[in-house]
């Protein structure tokens, strides 16, 4: 703390003195005083919304629409600078309109809360500035990856915690290099020779109830044999999206070994109830599986974007992508190449993910994210059991949630007794928006909606905010009330 | 500034009195004090590390090899919790074994240098943990990627700045994108029905030296069709990553309008040229293009990643994409739909990358930037001008470098005058690797280096750091020859 109480009697006297006028910011010749003024300002403002994020008493959103927000500041950009005030009225104005995350009662997206040692540790990344592809520019942060790979994959099952990953950035693409691996283990043939050497393939994923759809008319696979189709690839889904259903990855991996397919399993959502001693029998067989998808930005509340990639073989991972880009991975290089990761996927560069996992690892240790996570789940069972017989209530799938998606509809007493079955549909479709839009306009809590196939707008609640105690799932329940009574 | 003063005061108290053992960071009850004094400390680390990785003084690298970093601390995950004590000791150590890529003498990559309000924003974007995917959930990062794109656009070239455009995880995704759009847009059936509804697909991008393979012999492109071979998508390359050559746009642009193929201009390194008054007429006839891939986190020294892919079409990007995830793109939302960015890409969720962009474009104004590359190119040209005669140095590449990239081999003084040619170009081969693994144990400066074609080991020397001077130049230089010349 030397530096902080010498910033501290700095700032005091810079602050009096009109800093902002005076000089530039490093790299300038003494910019050192006026740069340390300049970004213990910013910290302050971030200090405050930080505090005031945590507050119940503050809007999780102050909502504009597009239109009116694009008024609402001056958001051009310009030939000519900017004074240093402007920026940090810039950076309150960009605040004092965003979504406050980490507010106990937000609970829209599958990433909520805001972790403060995951936060120390992204501002430590953004600092240090550099890129995962050499262990040259990046020598902890690609030790540290390899070291929570290795824990990842042996908390997945796998011996010794033996094979392969990456951190990507998004599930989407950590699924999407999956499906490249395992169309290279099948035809390696296809780096070279491109799509027209292999024949025509075919992925399984699963249905959004969670049941592979090849998988339940169990000979499907052998069916697309005669047609000169190849099944290469089936995705099984630890935890969907809006049901946070589990697929059963045992009976899967049992037909995937039989016909000799890839088995993916996506536990984006899902993967990181493997922490949990008391839920991870939902992902029993994951350790059969060629590579799992695993985002601890999701369930593990690390600032976004953190997605692993994990991969049972070792090897395969560097034969399918290496392009041996000569500039970056020399030969002849003076340290141990194996730690040069950027050869492993289709992206060169890689934004460091890294440190703010670890960080928050080493801070809670294992038994402190299963703490987290085993809490979310009992707040989620805590919510169903609260409403799935509550007057006004309706369950969108039987029985207890796997994950901590709960589906409902909630009616309001208007339509709740309505005899034509249709119309009563066609009103509920109109319910949910209308809360969603009017939680927004006031503020004070956020959930997600949506239609999934035949069934109409209904609430999916996922809790993933580590902020958030029962008295907030109570406050949801009567706010959801209170905005949706006159509908 | 005025939570400042206060924290200043609180951190004297609370420092004095334990503050780590007491309770615990936010979200817990009474956490606030706690997690300041916590971010605090954090800051003054990094507050202490900016200010020494501008001082040349300071060491670019301390390195170590793997199996050395990996005994310097203890970078193991744990069970158990690590005190606030020990968060702190990982992060100073993370910093002590890291590259200072602000450092005024790091050339190393494309990507150098550390700008201070960059740095800013990116805390503030750590802070605000939000994802592109909606507005709904980043209302002010939307609207300023919506800007900011639309300025891009102006500057290629386009009419009013209209077209499309998002920002990606870095060039090569960047790319791939282009790749997807041109293959939809000559065969929207591909989504739907996959590559084997295609004929055989010829993408074409540049040689290293900068010039289309295909190009050179003119008719190329028509004597793949009666192959069955469909040309599609044609890559050009405005900065190559080695020797900085750029493409002759308009030549290339009359070729694909020819054809009726899909002109892409990969920019990543180059694409930044366009805000030089001076420089940009090395892209003339990018405006000609159907997409361009730019990365601001390149020659612009935007903190990583920040990489844009800019495309002419408007509404494409959404068609090729769009998956239609019910439970994030609701078309009964209340507010202007064309705001959710979701589905313009492979990536559902997307980081937040625009912010630091903004945030610089805003400090610096356009001529801003445009003054930090002139500046760049204009201590390149002091390098090649330096050393184009000097005795001991050859030059990769005839002519003047097109962009901050300059190629040269150093020949100490044993191999300078050696007779035989395959022996002097064995031994020159081993003379680059050396040399920088000299640069990285004395860590005074860092440099890339590698071979090409049949060109053996040669330094490729680039500036993009905005720290750099004429006489962090003239040090290079002397550092090379005080390594190398016993070799």
């Amino acid at each position: 703390g030397g530096i902080g109480s010498k910033l501290c009697g700095m700032l005091g006297k810079e602050r009096g003195r009109g800093w902002r006028r005076r000089g530039n910011l490093l790299p300038a010749t003494d910019g050192d005083t006026k740069t340390m003024t300049f970004l213990q300002e910013v910290v302050d403002i971030l200090l405050a919304y930080i505090v005031e994020s945590f507050d119940r008493e503050t809007k999780v959103i102050d909502f504009h629409y597009p239109n009116e927000l694009l008024q609402m500041n001056n958001w051009e950009l310009q030939d000519e600078p900017a004074t240093l005030d402007d920026i940090l009225i810039s950076c309150r104005a960009t605040l004092k309109y965003a979504i406050k995350t980490a507010h106990p009662r937000y609970f829209n997206q599958l990433s909520t809360g805001l972790d403060m040692v995951g936060l120390a540790a992204d501002w430590l990344t953004s600092t240090a500035n550099t890129n995962m592809f050499t262990y040259e520019v990046a020598p902890v942060f690609v030790l540290l990856e390899y070291v929570t790979l290795k824990k990842m994959r042996e908390i997945i099952g796998w011996t010794d915690g033996r094979g392969d990953g990456i951190f990507s950035p998004g599930g989407a693409i950590s699924n999407m290099y999956a499906m490249l691996l395992a169309r290279f283990k099948m035809f390696p043939e296809v780096k070279e020779k491109g799509m027209s050497s292999v024949p025509r393939l075919v992925a399984f994923t699963s249905e959004h109830v969670g049941i592979l759809h090849i998988y339940r008319s169990g000979h499907s696979f052998s069916s697309f044999f005669p047609l000169g189709f190849v099944p290469f690839f089936v995705s099984a889904t630890a935890g969907t999206t809006v049901y946070g259903a589990f697929d059963p990855l045992i009976a899967i991996s049992d037909i995937c070994k039989k016909y000799n397919i890839w088995m993916h399993v996506d536990g984006a959502w899902g993967g990181s109830l493997l922490m949990s001693r008391r839920h991870r029998w939902k992902l029993d067989g994951v350790e059969r599986a060629n590579s799992v998808t695993w985002n601890p930005h999701k369930m593990m509340s690390v600032p976004l974007q953190c997605s692993a990639l994990l991969v049972r073989e070792e090897g395969l991972m560097q034969n399918c992508n290496q392009m041996h880009a000569c500039y970056l991975f020399q030969q002849d290089k003076h340290y141990d190449l194996s730690y040069d990761t950027g050869d492993k996927a289709l992206q060169c560069g890689r934004h460091v993910d890294i440190f703010k996992l670890w960080l928050m690892w080493r801070a809670k240790g294992t038994i402190g994210f299963e703490a987290q996570i085993d809490k979310c789940l009992e707040l989620s069972e805590y919510l169903y059991n609260k409403i799935k017989d509550r007057e006004g209530y309706e369950m969108v799938f039987d029985g207890k949630p796997q994950h901590t998606n709960v589906c409902f509809w909630y009616l309001p007493p208007g339509i709740r007794y309505m005899e034509d079955k249709e119309e009563r549909k066609k009103h509920l479709h109109k319910v949910a928006p209308v809360i969603k839009a009017r939680m927004m306009e006031y503020g004070t809590t956020m959930v997600s909606y949506q239609p999934q196939g035949d069934k109409v707008n209904f609430f999916r609640m996922v809790i993933s905010n580590p902020a958030a105690t029962f008295e907030d799932i109570d406050f949801l329940i009567e706010e959801i009330e209170r905005l949706g009574q006159d509908l």
